[in-house]
């Protein structure tokens, strides 16, 4: 597969953190929320094994936040999303899918309350920004939106808990999952969230003073060399295979969050008032007619720059939204939008790329 | 300066045309509205000379539409820009800033008014949808916003015209800066503006049909061949030199219109009803305390990831958004947001980078 080089400029942004990684061994970027965010080091094959085994500091700054602050804050977070977020709590990370009037997925963030009356919404790629900026002027609410300078450092992999432990102290590890608190490093205090967009444990550090998250990165490498330590980002093969979802990969603004599986994050029943409750209400009582699925593939590489086509003979089976070669299933496997006819497990189908036809077949969520 | 990758994804979408420029010697691309967007074929300098001389085709797919049609359609574009639009015809492009409640950009798309209640905002790169929704959903209004599966292919250059004019005909090349009509090729229709991001003449071809996209742009290379046509895309030094502002690198939504110097675009004076006007009417009051202008800077070679800072001697003179080495001034030049004390033309500044100081100089924009 033929590759490109990104052409750089301030429209995507670099992180307090870019100059580091690049003379770290980074070898492609990708983009997020106009900012650079680091795709691979050593080959995403390789930083995956390492993940897996050892532990990996990520630049995630460009995990932006939107942040609503103001007497109407809580109303208006609530209004995006179909997670009842009545009886959130400080100090806990609430997944959320965000969605418009029509009921169609906008993006899926982690919500954080951070005291009564100020909230971030912990983006993945999407302007919800802009979004909570027109709502806020229509409805005329109290409330401001803005992107503050938040700068995420997510430490993964399973060694994650003993660096941690050892950089912020015994406290950092007794963290729940989804739980966050402050804790202190050289006269700083750090937001810390035990989560992060892999399976393999780890934490999310809010870096909100970029000096002092230049000295807490170099400190992780230093103290990290006796766990393995080293540079590295989202991983598309751990992810797919932990069934990480990725939005504007495997769901766009014309999925709906049921066909995405998020049923438990939806709450159409209790009396809060978000956009797109109606719809969803509507949707419900239809049931959906199609819904993201994992699928393995008998191909040893893919690209991916738009959904593919899956058939069965002549029949439509489905839209394979994300794909790569996993070195663990020995083929290649990705996340699909299956029609409702094809859920049985037991469904095989073609997946026709040039003119080479490939046979695949179905399976859930997470794969195993 | 090391070059790094750019890792593909359905999340940066591939265009009609991307198999094309990529088999045609694309070497780098940049990201614009989730969209992959051509940044280099044979280096930023050949494509400025070839562009500046011959004709090139440009995969600008990226340049997203976002439609709203309804009975409010209007309303709601006028509530999103200071430009009055109260008077726009169908069949003319407006540049029209975009801005928020409190007056800070947001955008600045090409408006089109396709009918009585159909319009197209053609993007820069930011989720105006959204704001759009939002918008939409907090007041209620009968208008409904989605991106229509639009890809634009620009024809620019000195040739342009005798190109177009080859294969759509004479009417076509009667078309008046900014104006819009619909001409037939080999069975469509397709909707052809006299616009595009450089100073060196073309248009702009809205294709919605991706087949009878890919047969005209064939055709545009094999009836291009004795104009030296080839493939292209915005470049770099072109519009920096032509003075075209960008969104996200030269302005961002820190900065008002009036410091952008979108000055006749606004209207605070006349009965419009847009976001933001009670803002721009204060800061009009007040006057601006800085504002873009262009620079050249005695380098060879600059990268941008972030704005600079200028100095002159312990003074701050402004920030660096964009900068290119061009070739014409045997300089870098760049567009920078000076404060006002500066707007003197005959100041010098500083420009630091690693431990080397250079020397520049303020002009106004375009650069001459």
């Amino acid at each position: 597969m033929k590759k490109f080089y990104i052409a750089k400029a301030r429209r995507l942004r670099g992180t307090p953190y870019s100059s580091r990684i690049e003379s770290q061994g980074l070898t492609a970027y990708t983009t997020y929320n106009h900012m650079l965010l680091p795709a691979s080091f050593e080959g995403i094959e390789k930083d995956y094994f390492h993940l897996k085994e050892h532990v990996q500091v990520w630049d995630v700054a460009a995990q932006r936040q939107v942040q609503i602050i103001g007497k109407d804050s809580a109303k208006l977070v609530q209004l995006m999303t179909c997670r009842n977020l009545s009886k959130v709590e400080v100090g806990r990370c609430y997944y959320a899918p965000l969605i418009d009037e029509q009921g169609k997925m906008l993006n899926d963030p982690v919500i954080l309350k951070l005291s009564g009356e100020k909230w971030w919404v912990s983006l993945a790629d999407s302007d919800i920004g802009l979004y909570a900026k027109g709502l806020a002027s229509g409805l005329r609410l109290q409330a401001e939106v803005s992107e503050p300078d938040v700068n995420i450092l997510a430490i993964q992999g399973p060694k994650s808990f003993k660096l941690m432990e050892k950089v912020l102290g015994e406290k950092v590890s007794k963290l729940k999952f989804f739980g966050f608190d402050y804790f202190p490093f050289k006269g700083n205090k750090f937001l810390i969230a035990k989560s992060g967009w892999s399976k393999q444990n780890g934490y999310e550090i809010y870096v909100e003073n970029r000096e002092a998250g230049l000295n807490l990165y170099d400190e992780l490498f230093s103290a990290g060399k006796e766990f393995n330590v080293k540079p590295g980002c989202p991983n598309l093969i751990e992810r797919i295979e932990s069934g990480l979802l990725s939005c504007g990969n495997d769901f766009d603004n014309g999925d709906n969050p049921y066909e995405c599986g998020f049923d438990k994050y939806i709450d159409i029943k209790s009396d809060i008032n978000f956009l797109g409750k109606k719809a969803l209400i509507q949707i419900s009582k239809e049931g959906v007619k199609r819904k993201l699925m994992a699928v393995k593939i008998d191909l040893d590489q893919i690209e991916m720059m738009e959904e593919k086509t899956l058939q069965n003979g002549k029949s439509f089976v489905g839209h394979l939204r994300s794909a790569v070669y996993s070195p663990h299933f020995k083929k290649v496997v990705g996340i699909a939008m299956i029609k409702k006819e094809y859920w049985n497990k037991k469904t095989t189908f073609e997946l026709e790329i040039g003119n080479k036809k490939s046979k695949g077949s179905i399976c859930d969520l997470p794969l195993v």
